[in-house]
């Protein structure tokens, strides 16, 4: 209570002082805008103002809202998303191991050049606006406070450097890896790179495979991405600057996981965890759904969504999984776009869309079939929910690893995806009480902190708007030379000074004892 | 205000179930009690019963207390204190530059013996403890939720492990150096050595001198202290431990510092920070001292302090501190034990002891000449008091160092110290408005935290009690060797599988061609 009170009394003076912040926020589109909109939203609701730069393709970003001006710049006409498609299709192919190493290898190096193209896109974009002389002062004239942005794409940071703002970052993944292989140490010992699929203890050749992922990333970190923005540099900045050299001016990075979700590794004071800061308590559903959910009595219900990425899995496999919902007592609710399985049961409803945390929060819940977007996953900690995950690319892997290494979650990848298998891991989930019990611990730990992450993230952004950044709480030595920060050179030099010692003595021995000798020999001749 | 109400519900749920919390306490004595006791305070007034376990010999730790239950063990008589008094009188000595380099050495090792002496002690009472099994019966007994103890000596952390109780530290220091060399990555070439006097910025040669510093400190750590702790575990565990494995298994590390104080660095999920959680805000001063305070007018007081190990100066050097002091136009508080210097001026009360945060703390309060203690340091930085530092030892150049880096103190070392560098500069520091205008920014900095640093500590200690444990913020990775926490080995095998790669190709290509050149010359033939 005291706590609380004291608490409350700091939180009042900040309020007052912190009417007039203005947030320029340079987003990702698609689905990481679904996670800065809930920032904006509370940063709304606090009394700040925010501007959005949009990109003029954009479908996420609406020009007009409640929460935000937007200003919106032209951009290149986006002709990735079939790209992206046809991309997601070989990896399912891939999975499914319709298709061999080498086509994978050929779906790898066209990964790399939609990566490139994608990046090339945005740096245009943000040349688009530094071009534009009437735009940049009007931001200049705006006196923003800060600027916040994804560093998925790297431009928002670009951006913020030219404009000499102070810089808070929104992060899941940034290209160069995770943000973290930038900001702090990462023994690559116990640190798995991202989407190596690896967990925090790993045998010999595991760890050989983690230095091999990293190299890949180190890869499209200077050669596939890293060209653009050195020619943003060369063009627009005297110094020596680069990707990374950007993203390390970052005040603070909101880091979109915490330690309940991710493995513990070392962290700098300037990262804040603020994982599951989009989760919040269940919504009472729409009568039909309620109705629906209630007729399941004791058996409860469980939910399937991969994601808005897939619409449906291919039709034999939407089948096979159809008639193992059939033959269960529970309800299940799907979304599920393709054809109308032939098999599927009474028990099963087929919707294009659903209020997932809500029903993620509901009592009668008693599995989530997931496809482990991080989102999702978050979501399921969040309310307990044991997870039956079919990852399909990108982090979705890594994520559910991440809650199997603790019990809370099955995976079952897309080659041994078949009715047999979905039937017994979606009964060993339902039917196995140590999965639902490890969720409800990962969910109990998760809401146990002194603060709740979204008032954390917005605590953070707001304090780099009162102390104008935050460069105490970031590290100077990356500016270092990689032998200096690495102690090559010291090493080196204590190395050859030990030599000289010991040479040096060697030979005054040699020289004291020879002298000796002759001595002797003298006195004897 | 929002954010408020949800943190005031998840405080409250917590505070009903924690009634019943028991926590063991074992301390250090001395002046690390001062800092235990603040936590125990604010235990206590939560509802958590403490038990403290205390040397029968200790003169600070009382046996009767309404805060906590005692249990005295026996241990040796402490015949420590006059070796630390003559550690102290060559140290200052050496610092004026009264004896040699010979006799440095000849000092530190007089020091290692000290150290090794009285960690011997420590280990002979915990030995005591479990040896006797009456006690030891009780204390399992009383099932405690964790041992709290600070690990400057670490031999609560070995009854914690004989327990097998979760373990949560309160540290300023640790014998192996400072607590994150043990913990967290620590580069070398930023992370300066505990005692270096370095700062995270070093040039080569001062990158040297802290790789000497670290050597000295594992030298410490493997030859002086673990010694004893080795024969700990030989006698009372069958496993392999030492004293590094044994604070490795630490659930939450309370540091009593945090990064407005210390400079930025690598750090580890289960640290937490709580520099300045024994700062509060100031009493009213006592009637005659008000008086006296309010007596300097416009310009204010000055209160002088060398901390609770020196009573005096020398009487030369004291004569001529009085003697700046009587020309100042301030009043002056100094707290001095010695014969009355000479020089008095009548703006000058010597005092036996002051309350040093009340006055510190007082609107009129212009500096703060101090020895650099860590507690003294923090309240100068909370209520925002420029500092004129004259280190004496230990970590005190350290503390001063650190905020004489942000603009916020001077350092007068004592070698240098008499009447007119005196001063000089405490004038710079009364005068220049920068010193002031810095320390409160750094006040300021420090104020603005999302929760109050005892909060934040007693957070943490409920919450290792409520989930027995916190193992999932800890890394299990420094159970591997070192060879591959280092990746040695994965990178010796790269290594030689690139060069038997690289063999194996050039022995192809070269009998592709003899082959070659062999069917030519036969054709030819």
């Amino acid at each position: 209570q005291h706590a609380v009170q004291r608490q409350r009394s700091s939180v009042k003076l900040w309020e007052s002082l912190c009417d007039s912040g203005k947030v320029l926020v340079y987003p990702v589109d698609g689905s990481h805008w679904v996670n800065m909109k809930v920032l904006i939203e509370e940063l709304h609701s606090r009394g700040h103002s925010i501007t959005v730069i949009r990109p003029s393709s954009s479908w996420y970003i609406t020009e007009h809202s409640p929460l935000y001006t937007s200003i919106t710049v032209p951009d290149e006409i986006d002709s990735l998303g079939d790209f992206i498609e046809e991309h997601l299709n070989k990896m399912i192919e891939i999975q499914r191991g319709k298709i061999s190493t080498l086509a994978f290898l050929k779906v790898q190096m066209n990964f790399f050049s939609m990566l490139s193209k994608a990046h090339l896109i945005a740096c245009n974009t943000v040349s688009n606006i530094i071009d534009d002389n009437e735009l940049v002062k009007r931001l200049h004239g705006e006196q923003y406070d800060l600027v916040l942005t994804d560093p998925a794409i790297t431009t928002g940071v670009v951006l913020a450097h030219y404009l000499k703002l102070p810089l808070v970052l929104n992060v899941r993944w940034i290209i160069s890896g995770e943000g973290h292989f930038i900001i702090a140490p990462s023994p690559l010992s116990y640190i798995p790179a991202p989407g190596s699929g690896l967990s925090d203890q790993m045998s010999f050749f595991q760890r050989v495979k983690n230095s091999l992922f990293c190299a890949i990333v180190l890869f499209q970190n200077t050669f596939v991405v890293g060209p653009h923005y050195k020619a943003l540099c060369d063009k627009y900045f005297d110094e020596d600057c680069d990707i990374v050299s950007f993203l390390q001016e970052a005040d603070i990075w909101l880091m979109r996981l915490d330690f309940v979700f991710d493995f513990p590794r070392p962290t700098m004071p300037n990262v804040v965890y603020m994982g599951g800061f989009q989760c919040k308590p269940a919504k009472p559903l729409p009568e039909d759904l309620e109705a629906f959910v209630q007729s399941s009595g004791e058996y409860g219900f469980i939910i399937m969504s991969l994601g808005t990425l897939v619409d449906s899995l291919p039709a034999d496999t939407a089948d096979e999984i159809a008639a193992v919902f059939a033959k269960l007592p529970q309800k299940v609710i799907w979304r599920h776009l393709g054809p109308k399985p032939s098999t599927l049961g009474n028990n099963t409803l087929l919707v294009n869309w659903m209020p997932q945390n809500d029903l993620l929060g509901h009592s009668k819940i008693k599995a989530f079939v997931a496809h482990g977007g991080t989102n999702g996953v978050q979501e399921a900690i969040y309310h307990g929910v044991p997870v039956l995950g079919i990852p399909l690319f990108f982090d979705q892997f890594d994520n559910l690893m991440r809650i199997q290494a603790k019990g809370a979650a099955k995976i079952l990848e897309l080659s041994q995806l078949d009715g047999q298998t979905f039937e017994q891991m979606l009964l060993e989930v339902l039917n196995d009480d140590s999965y639902r019990t490890n969720m409800q611990r990962l969910s109990s730990l998760h809401r146990d902190q002194p603060v709740k992450p979204l008032d954390s993230a917005v605590f953070w952004i707001e304090y780099v708007m009162r102390n104008k950044g935050a460069p105490h709480l970031r590290t100077k030595a990356y500016r270092m030379p990689w032998y200096s920060y690495h102690s090559v050179d010291v090493t080196l030099f204590l190395l050859s000074t030990a030599a000289v010692l010991t040479f040096t003595t060697v030979a005054f021995i040699r020289w004291v004892c020879c002298r000796a000798c002759g001595k002797r020999k003298v006195k004897n001749e």
